[in-house]
């Protein structure tokens, strides 16, 4: 599938600028806030920029093949798990939510088990996990696509339902490993820099961790970028990108999650030639070394650095406050002149 | 003026200690939200700690005689064109505390012209700013006693009010020049290392307002903590230094913004012995050198680092639903016992 993404509005960002030059304040001074306030209004192509809400937040939730080739302690019914716990409202991502006043979508786009039905979680599995990828390619090419479209229809109906901010989030026992996969294809960073820890694994599970990373990603070689997501991706992954996509083409901010979501933003990045990039906002800086990679593959700087590495979306929610704040400033201040009127 | 801060309580820290450990999360994958949620614990005495809500917002005006020495190239009026904005809801931090749900109070402990009359405004002048630093003390014992008194009663009247969090805020045109001699002669640290641009000055001026500091420190050597302030200090920081220790004496967080804060942070610290440190979360780094200066001495690490060298609170109100959903987590989520039963 294709996505029309055009660029963000000149003439509204430089008019944020200029208001920026002559709100009740020393030039500068309210930092990235500012950048961020300009970025929000080339976004919305309106300055002041509307505020960036309701927010919603798509929690897409698949299985990985790979977790037979042993790369997490975790049990693969911890998806199951926490799909139910997303929807019961008891997650991590659903107490930071709360606190910033953001709506919660879970989505099973490729979850191994069944998950009970529930009117917060959406039915949407694709397939019942991926293959392994240490042994071959994760998925068919028609399986990533239908990913894809998967998390574009997600985006697509948040934004005719009125949504003004996208949010990432993400669950699948075992997806650090095809995340630091894809970076690697998609950055040319090597599998021994990016693969990491992921919820906490000893040095034996990450040396085995590496090396199905560094051998899939030799398969990759000369593949394009949906090639690459069938071969070493997870369907949480496709969705993401295709829910980054879809959110860009309708001109909404995306904030970006950790390194699950961050390998989704590089394939969507590879998907639209760069379009999506400046509708993307970098939420948290994850402790996963392929996070770092893909932020900069990406030339985001992450709004917060707060240690975290849990995924759901949790990095991402915490910076929502500060991204609404930006939109703000822009509307609720007042100039140099008037105050001293 | 004397202040009771008791220490954290170690029980409740203990179990908000353990209760992390048994979240539907791997253990500490929430960074710094874990150890933000022990610090919320032993400063209630309650696991999980009550929500830090409602949060008050204080900020406390004060001019300063060393504008005359030409230290800055705002003039004095802005102080009291900006009390009007803090009044009038119009001002950055009025717009950054809607965005969190915090309240902004405004104190005139020392402007130097008159402030309007404004229900949102406490006329707590102790006198009409301080006199020029550059050219003997700032101002008497007395009043800085007196001040320090002012940021007590505020902490103390919000708490009975029924504040869960307060938040310091400050305003006077010149005030990095007092904040950047308290806390280097506070810290040891030299007044060039120091010394910053404030809201934006040339060489020359930094030149000036430099060798301002370095005369100043040295008459501070020997001088008990009370002195030190009075000799090169300003009313807005004694009273953000009482209000620092009166919202520990009551077993508050007290969220610390910028550099003017932490100058006050510093003194409340000197005059407790250092007992309203467990109480602190540092909200912001600002970009002033004193600032970090300031952390460091303080042992705190900012939750956020974008860029803001504004005051009035900014930085430490947009750090707020960090603080907050520090305590969420404890009390919304799941144990994985829970979960997996």
């Amino acid at each position: 599938m294709t996505f029309t993404i055009t660029p963000l509005d000149e003439e509204a960002m430089a008019a944020a600028l200029a208001r920026h030059g002559r709100l009740a304040k020393p030039a500068g001074s309210l930092g990235r806030l500012e950048a961020l306030g300009v970025q929000l209004a080339g976004i919305s192509a309106a300055c002041p920029p509307p505020m960036p809400e309701p927010v919603v937040v798509a929690v897409f939730a698949g299985d990985h093949g790979v977790v037979a080739s042993g790369v997490t302690p975790w049990p693969q019914e911890v998806t199951t798990a926490m799909v139910g716990a997303f929807a019961a409202g008891s997650a991590a991502v659903n107490a930071l939510a709360r606190q910033v006043g953001a709506e919660v979508l879970v989505v099973d786009v490729g979850v191994a088990n069944d998950v009970p039905a529930h009117p917060s979680v959406l039915g949407r599995k694709v397939r019942r996990g991926t293959d392994d990828l240490a042994l071959g390619p994760a998925m068919s090419l028609a399986d990533a696509t239908a990913a894809i479209a998967v998390g574009a229809e997600v985006a697509t109906d948040a934004v005719n339902a009125g949504a003004g901010c996208l949010v990432t989030g993400d669950m699948g026992i075992g997806n650090t490993t095809p995340s630091a996969a894809i970076i690697a294809a998609f950055t040319g960073r090597s599998a021994q820099d990016l693969t990491g820890r992921g919820t906490g694994i000893d040095d034996d599970m990450l040396r085995r961790k590496t090396k199905i990373v560094a051998d899939a990603v030799d398969r990759t070689d000369g593949l394009s970028p949906v090639e690459i997501l069938a071969e070493v991706g997870g369907l949480e992954i496709a969705a993401i990108a295709g829910f980054i996509a879809a959110g860009a083409a309708r001109r909404l901010p995306v904030i970006i999650d950790g390194v699950i979501a961050l390998a989704g933003a590089v394939v969507a990045d590879a998907l639209t030639g760069g379009a999506v990039r400046p509708y993307l906002i970098g939420g948290h800086r994850s402790v996963e070394p392929a996070a770092s990679a893909a932020l900069d593959h990406l030339g985001l700087e992450p709004l917060l650095d707060l240690g975290l590495r849990l995924g759901e979306g949790t990095g991402a929610v915490l910076s929502v406050p500060i991204v609404q704040a930006a939109a703000r400033v822009l509307t609720e201040m007042a100039t140099l002149d008037e105050l001293l009127a």
